[in-house]
């Protein structure tokens, strides 16, 4: 199995809803530092499981979208609780809506799996993998 | 799948048995860095994996009770050659033991892999990965 | 010249003034990676720079402040822009007034620097560097 | 599921070939940092995945026989375009050979799997995974 | 004093000149991971050492120059030993060329330093520090 | 001013006297990942600080000297409080003696500093600087 990985990050505020959360009920914020992988069984005729470049565009707008920005706000956002392990399924499944909408070429067709991992300090991160 | 990570370290003197070490049967030490997951297929309904605040504090029990130690004397260690990846395992036990008796509460009952990573140097880091 | 350094982190929300901050003018928010330094030119009769425990805990308690909050509305920090180089130097001011208080223990006697480094992201810091 | 994983590095130069490779079908270069992992389901008598001086050699032969050079002047590499995922198996392959030809020791009985990451720089890598 | 620091890279083919160099003589390659500081004494009114926005788009530029190139073969590197710490200068000193045509905007008018360094593996580094 | 970085480790047991350092009075271990940094205000002909290959040989010839041992029974240390910070300087000493001695070959001739840092954990470490 073969994989390729590209780093991003974005910079939020947001609350946590539910006493589990103790003081991260409180508005805070976070910078997530996100990996996005992609997987695939064999290489194409190029020896590549996916464009580097389009990856690194695909998670550039992605994270564009929800840097910079209160996310107890976002309306696509709605509902959910924005754990790292919750947004971590957010970036991997809007990856995954542009992968199958072709936004990452032709090259990511092998592509069997979608992982990202949300690093939220030096010391927790959370992850989240799926099928495209 | 998802996923959480903690993470904390403890520091150890040790030797090794088994001519296969060279040096390092001699009584040394280390640093290790240690990297707790914990996965499970979905998310309960905070959208947690597990409350990482019981997690943290789980994994600084682990190690606490191993931490600023020389592992040879240790009686919950007797006949167990420490090298990285079996402590990796002693730590995943320990932690899996944890879970079991409640003591990473209701959100960890959705927790289907426990791992642990130890990172001993730059240059090197051994794992063990089991059920909870 | 000798140095201590330890490591803590925040998260916070807050939003920057001025049209130089373009879409940061938004509340957002960070985690920030803090590196806490202390120099001193020699070291003591117990072979330290600083009683690393208490430096440990001035350093959570100054992040402890600060941390799980929105920076706009802390009443320490009104009128302050909190970019990451002024956010620095609050925490080693901080730092250093909890250090000319005693805070630090007799050990920090020889200190005759502060320098703290705020990691806001894997491709952007800042830091600052004063007296105690 | 046990892991054992050892680091080192190589400095080549090379071009790659198609248009999606835009720049990079200039003869430029990299360092990959290389990190490989053995995998085994159980630890032998002495407690091991595999004999870490051992891993270490085997890693440092591989890219010694990679490193200081242009790979596309490379007999070995003929026809390989050597995307950075395409590398990772090379490296995986040639260690995975060097295994099975008794290479690894006596202790590398139990390895299941071989895995090799190659970090091209601070935000993108690549890895494959392979039986031995 | 204050600092801000924005990080980078790029991928460059090259050759070093002299016995000293052994194996790397040969033309190779590496990636560099470039840090780029700038230092102030004091920090401006919007609370700024530079505008990290154009801070960032200045090493952009810079290493966009070099990248995706055999240095070999660059007419601004002629009769230059593109060594880690000579390669520190040349970046230094585009980015000071580029501080004092104007590029890095009026917040940069308090830097009194600039500082860069490369990191071109896990295990070596180089920097150089000059005035603007 | 320039600087050539590189890394290395070394693996320890030792305990420390005063009840200042409380657990860590009990024989413990570590880890610690060396950084040793060369300073030089001008380059020589060849574009150097100094030999990288000669420092890397000179780092782990001290580190080798240190590791895989128990600090406390080592002659060479008698009555020296094993700290982190006066590791630093320990090995910064025997890199110097090593320097004066010829050991660092002609290129390091320019050398005004050697700084050694000792990272001890994720969180911690130390350091020392001086004249050669």
């Amino acid at each position: 199995m073969f994989s390729v990985t590209v780093r991003d990050h974005m910079m939020v505020a947001h609350s946590l809803t539910g006493e589990v959360f103790g003081p991260a009920q409180q508005l805070h914020g976070a910078t997530y530092v996100v990996d996005l992988t992609f997987r695939a069984p064999t290489l194409d005729a190029d020896g590549l499981v996916v464009d580097i470049g389009l990856a690194s565009g695909a998670l550039a707008a992605v994270v564009g979208d929800l840097s910079y920005r209160n996310l107890d706000d976002d309306p696509s956002l709605s509902g959910v609780n924005t754990t790292t392990e919750r947004l971590a399924q957010v970036v991997a499944d809007r990856v995954a809506a542009r992968l199958r909408a072709g936004g990452l070429g032709p090259h990511a067709d092998g592509v069997t799996a979608i992982a990202v991992v949300l690093r939220e300090s030096h010391v927790a991160w959370a992850s989240f993998e799926r099928a495209p």
